[in-house]
């Protein structure tokens, strides 16, 4: 492990869910100091517990605490939304979100007899993130980590053989969670547009979860003819 | 250069524009037999006879030929649309597809100053593969080779880094496709689920446009996870 070149405080909206906890995981892995956020600290706690017991012997590696989801935004330079898109909008309207840089994760996913599929965001002009970004005008909102499998963020490998696919309108954002991607790939995330483009990274995730039953898989996105530099 | 297994007569639709030219290179060079479509047969013949020359040499090549749209359809096993979107439905109406597996490659984009993006089918439930299936019931539409860059199936190299996304409704059309992606990747196509992901596989170019942008690059989609067996 290689300490990054900024270490950030992140607080993990949704850091008790699979994606959050894995995404924290990681985080702290590299050296940043993560709060898992919850609608209780009461909920947070043992669950920054287990990720702490697990980055026991990891050098350099971040703290990772827990609180509710409003006090781990309050000290968080960076906020992760990993949380359901089932009441997403409720949740970042209430969170103190000026000033942040936020990472949306967020898959608006529906379910159905013939399987995953993507909701439709404001009559096909909308996403996750552009709705957090309209919710926390004084936040800088980018999409991030949408694609990754949180099996295997939680597994055994190193780093996951997978793209972090980043899309935003303001550069200096869209380059934190570029950044924060390596922890999880080990290489800098794809710059991959604006942040409309979430309409597409959010549910491809629908595209991923059919392959993953049609293989037994967790598959991932992997960009081909990009030159990331010093992989 | 090995025989396919299934040798098919495709015709592909739009065949004189660069993803169709493309694709009909790719799958003569494999051995299947093409017509390469166009508004009129004076238009696609002499693109035919580029693709032919180009393939001078290569052992076990198809013949590649240029028709009308129509004609050429009339006596293919698979149909390839490559067309803009822009007039996709009068043309699919027009097409003698009956009884015929339909690969649509059409991708809805929209450009403007912010770069491309999805156009909204269908108020978001829709598609361009799923409105050719509405327009030809009695075919069995697929869509596949939406992510394909144009520039690197005319290249020089003997395949692409590329997966090859199918989604359908019908399982052996899906296998068609998945068949044919040889031709492109030198491996089969990913199943990935039911026509509607469509919403997702078309929209997604918009994704790696700009990232081609960003890193002067031709992006491709790769699959990591998914074991396709005999690679």
């Amino acid at each position: 492990m290689t300490e990054p070149v900024t270490s950030y405080r992140i607080a993990v909206m949704g850091g008790t869910g699979p994606q959050g906890k894995g995404l924290g995981y990681r985080f702290a892995r590299q050296g940043h100091t993560v709060v898992l956020g919850s609608r209780s600290a009461e909920k947070a706690v043992p669950v920054a517990e287990e990720v702490t017991a697990r980055l026991a012997g990891v050098e350099g590696a971040g703290t990772v605490s827990g609180a509710s989801n409003a006090e781990a935004c309050a000290e968080a330079d960076v906020v992760v939304l990993a949380v359901p898109w089932d009441g997403h909008d409720d949740l970042v309207a209430s969170l103190p979100l000026e000033g942040k840089t936020v990472v949306s994760c967020v898959n608006p996913l529906a379910f159905d007899k013939r399987g995953a599929h993507g909701q439709v965001i404001n009559g096909g002009e909308g996403s996750a993130a552009e709705s957090a970004q309209a919710l926390a005008p004084e936040a800088t909102v980018v999409g991030a980590f949408h694609n990754v499998s949180a099996v295997l963020l939680w597994g055994e490998e190193e780093y996951l053989d997978e793209d972090v696919l980043v899309v935003g309108d303001s550069v200096d954002a869209k380059g934190v969670a570029i950044e924060l991607a390596r922890s999880v790939s080990g290489r800098p995330g794809i710059d991959a547009g604006k942040l409309r483009l979430a309409r597409q990274l959010e549910p491809f995730t629908a595209v991923l979860i059919s392959i993953n039953r049609k293989y037994k898989t967790h598959a991932g996105i992997r960009i081909s003819g990009v030159d990331l530099g010093g992989e």
